[in-house]
């Protein structure tokens, strides 16, 4: 891998970034906010900025990044997607739990929901994460959809996803605008009081972390190679050419859905979709 | 150009959001916040939202891509470079007028400045944007810098302009958060009156002209083609090889600053080089 000191030193940043806004999130919650319950009081409020953190912000930054590690090319392709996945369908439970939270907290104190700018643009961004997540295994990890399908959404499936993750980080800056004009009063949020400080702190390192992770993916020369990708996959008894087709749960549907599959014309399509393939975290 | 309609209709659509949300800042300051004056009073503020949707985002957004625009595919890469740098100037001033309008608004009225997420945010972006366009007419425009120094600094001038123009993007709905928040007391933001409406609609249109530009920018088969800008530039008498380096104010410096112009390592840099130059808008 090119660059390998460069990739290491901005991966242990952004780990290091990550884990440390999960921590200050549990410090504004633990120190200044009354901690957690489930009780419909402003406790039970308090898991939906650290979820969100922790869920949509610190794990979906990991999944995005994932195909990325030196460490994992050697991993088939097929095993890399059901990790990419899994952290994602992670992320989305801890998000779901993050949002009951908040309307459980407003429904128990006849607070109105959905009314901010923060809720509409954070719904719209949750859909659209639970859409990328349902369609990505569908055509991506699933074996039925066709080789061209998979190659002409890829570009789509990594541009929705990386614009979902910048939206969720964008979100979460209004949530914490929101959470310490409202929470904040003796004394208010425009006289720096140390939480105020703290908070901003956190919104100033999500940013940080979102930058790391955008450059990371966005460098080509850090791209999963295709010649490992092949290596291993010829390792596991499969044909270079059937490369992408054999990182699905079963190649048998790709291989039956394309009549030319033996044909020039198949091979330079399997060249595209593989190509296809290495993009899919851009 | 491949997808020309395609184009073409996205084009029209970011320009039909971005004017969208230029004259909804202007209904919202005109029908709901009084107006505009430069007094101190809430009235000088409203520059502030007017400006910095008007520059930061209308403006910013379409120097961002105005390389993609295939009718401008005839004109010299010199003159494409002064209009990216103009329209970013003509921003940039926009933004420090609508600064200045904030921070003289807050003085006259004893608010504090600087405490809030949005203003943290919002003052390190505009001095990111500041250095993007100092270091860019520096590096880019200007004939001094060597031709490896502008082919190192390109993936950086790209990926920093790009994630400018979203943090831009995640201040201004901070802002807008902010605004609704303090400005709306009878009936309250949380009571959804129609200006709390039209103003979050306002913050949707944003994060969509955002999408739909950073989509039109990341599109490979939607760069300026290298052929054209060798074409153009044979047309005025410069050797293909010196493709970029005549797309500078002159051509003097880059060909004298490396003795082996005329060696095959040279010609690899220059390609490596002119690869960069297509990609200052990613």
């Amino acid at each position: 891998m090119e660059d390998y000191g460069r990739f290491l030193a901005l991966l242990a940043s952004a780990l290091l970034v990550g884990f440390a806004s999960v921590v200050i999130s549990l410090v504004w919650v633990f120190q200044y906010r009354g901690g957690l319950s489930w009780d419909g009081s402003s406790r039970e409020f308090n898991w939906h900025p650290i979820l969100i953190v922790m869920g949509f912000v610190f794990i979906q930054g990991i999944a995005i990044i994932v195909y990325r590690l030196p460490w994992t090319w050697k991993c088939s392709k097929l095993l890399m997607k059901f990790i990419h996945a899994g952290l994602n369908t992670i992320a989305m439970i801890l998000v779901i739990i993050a949002i009951v939270s908040a309307f459980d907290f407003h429904n128990a104190n006849n607070n109105p929901n959905m009314y901010s700018l923060h809720s509409w643009i954070g719904l719209i961004a949750v859909i659209c994460y639970c859409l990328q997540l349902f369609f990505g295994v569908a055509v991506f990890l699933l074996p039925y959809a066709p080789v061209r399908l998979r190659a002409a959404l890829m570009p789509i499936h990594v541009y929705s996803g990386l614009t979902i993750f910048g939206t969720v980080i964008a979100t979460c800056l209004m949530g914490i605008t929101e959470k310490l004009i409202f929470s904040l009063s003796n004394p208010p949020y425009s006289q720096s009081p140390p939480e105020a400080i703290l908070v901003n702190c956190l919104g100033l390192l999500l940013v940080i972390f979102g930058a790391l992770i955008l450059w990371m993916v966005s460098r080509p020369h850090w791209k999963r190679p295709r010649e490992e990708n092949a290596k291993t996959l010829r390792h596991i008894g499969a044909t270079p050419e059937g490369t992408e087709a054999e990182s699905t749960m079963t190649n048998s549907n790709a291989d039956k859905s394309d009549p030319r599959s033996n044909t020039e014309a198949a091979r330079k399509q399997n060249i595209t979709f593989d190509e296809a393939g290495q993009r899919t975290t851009m």
